[in-house]
């Protein structure tokens, strides 16, 4: 009934990391990457590995940058049966010179974010991270904005001029529908044939699991998600949910059902994330979340209608 | 680019009913017509027609019996240029006897819902109603319990010995995936050829609003919504949602923004519905919500190893 091909890659620490700033204590990270191992999860992401040249590391923690010895101080001592280390480079915000060589380090495996625009910057770091003996991947952002006159030419280049395993469709704004989903994984596919897809979806209108799904029936094989939706504004794909519909005998829920319970959760004291009609409105309206994220800070977090028309107005 | 033909209800207070014994305040229920009215949706449905005889009136709040003088309280003085107002009947709760000529009614539809094995009952008030001038439709629950064995020959009485204008496909424990709704419409679009196909989703695993749209592209013309998602346990479809994706431009989604803001989110302070561990868990296992409803309301509605534990005891 499964697909042994399909990898589920964990990136609660590094997406709930636009959420906090990384500031997550390094009990929280150890407890996420413990159950991970211990569920099964193919990959594990724990944090950015970006330039402290362009984040200041006094107002970012330490999962914005992934130092080795953090990276060390998260995961030693918890066996690990096979759950792969991950960071993401910004491909506009990081430095290929802050990669060590892969024998090195902790990490397995690098992914680099990239907007279409910035596709060259993108090659030169996977470019860097294959040489030092990483696996990669290139994860194109806010899709849902890109047309297909830059974003074609930016998959070759990516099938022409990268070792990646995947590329990944990466729906930051969290407004694509499943017609779209099918769209960009078929043209993916065509013009990136030796490559697999990735699929990262947001929840802004409670479709990320819906859309993952959607990915994996057209044959996307790499998957993300984070405990309880823990994510940037609305959060992301729940990985409980994920595992839940995959049927891989190898993944064992329990242990996530037990950071939900002891660790995600008591976070929601300190912390917002999931779905509200603010985020429901930037995904509607196809537009970043950041808008949204800056009217549920501020004394009319209510003011629904107000906000939509303020929107309105700006996408015309 | 929008399909005319689909018609949307609001069933806030029906669906939301089941989450508090129906005990809404009638400025609550006020309030959602008002609303519904005002954004153009095509129905609302403001609660049960069920016997006094099954359910007591003294545990049980109006719009549980939903009475002519308690939907005139809801609906006068209120403007309504032509949203349809909508009761449902419970095959094997309700009394015949208790629907009244449609012309001294302000209901325009009756709804039946039934499960599999009481349709007989069911085809009994559908036709009760019919006669009466109602409108009609049949809702099927528990759909993603049934059996082709069962199901297929009540689609084919539907079919065959009634007048309902729609037969609906109720996933009542959340539990259906995209490729179900897909063999499920298609189902009921080849035994029932003359009918509209309906879709009532509850989002135990974040896929109410999913499956709604995958109804859609496969032709379901009736499709429900709740303001803000509520409903029983993990709740339903979210309007708002709905009419975000549907682009029909008679719809106004400001007055449902505004319902949210003012009259829905302030009841989460005493009621609880949306997504939540235990309500995933009876989703991913195809059981109704009632032991996860029970688990959370217990002292120990945080120890979800143990609940799924004592789940998969439950069905093996």
């Amino acid at each position: 009934m499964y697909r042994p091909q399909i990898k589920v890659l964990d990136c609660t620490i590094r997406d709930g990391g636009l959420a906090n700033d990384s500031h997550f204590p390094l009990e929280t990270v150890r407890a996420v990457y413990k159950a991970c191992c211990d569920s099964g999860i193919d990959y594990v992401e724990l944090g950015y590995r970006n330039s402290k040249a362009m984040f200041d590391p006094d107002e970012f923690g330490p999962w914005r940058f992934c130092d080795e010895k953090d990276l060390r101080a998260a995961t030693d001592g918890i066996e690990n049966p096979g759950t792969r280390i991950s960071v993401m480079m910004d491909a506009h915000k990081c430095d290929p010179a802050d990669i060590i060589p892969c024998a090195e380090s902790v990490v397995d495996t690098i992914r680099i974010a990239t907007y279409v625009k910035d596709i060259d910057k993108a090659i030169r770091a996977e470019n860097a991270a294959h040489e030092n003996g990483y696996e990669t991947t290139i994860n194109v952002m806010a899709i849902s904005i890109e047309s297909d006159f830059d974003l074609d030419p930016a998959l070759e280049q990516i099938e022409k001029e990268t070792s990646v395993v995947a590329c990944y469709v990466v729906d930051s704004f969290g407004a694509l529908y499943s017609e779209q989903v099918d769209y960009l994984v078929a043209k993916y596919q065509r013009i990136m044939p030796t490559r697999e897809v990735g699929i990262h979806m947001h929840n802004s209108q409670q479709l990320a699991f819906a859309n993952t799904i959607e990915g994996i029936i057209k044959e996307a094989n790499y998957v993300d998600g984070t405990i309880y939706g823990l994510g940037r504004a609305a959060g992301n794909c729940p990985l409980e949910l994920l595992l839940g519909f995959l049927k891989n005998p190898k993944f064992d829920l329990r242990p996530i059902l037990d950071c939900v319970a002891h660790v995600i959760r008591p976070m929601q004291e300190n912390l917002d994330w999931g779905y509200m009609i603010p985020y429901m409105i930037t995904g509607i309206l196809n537009q970043h979340p950041r808008s949204a994220m800056a009217v549920l800070k501020s004394h009319d977090r209510d003011g629904y209608r107000a906000f939509y028309d303020q929107m309105l107005e700006a996408v015309e």
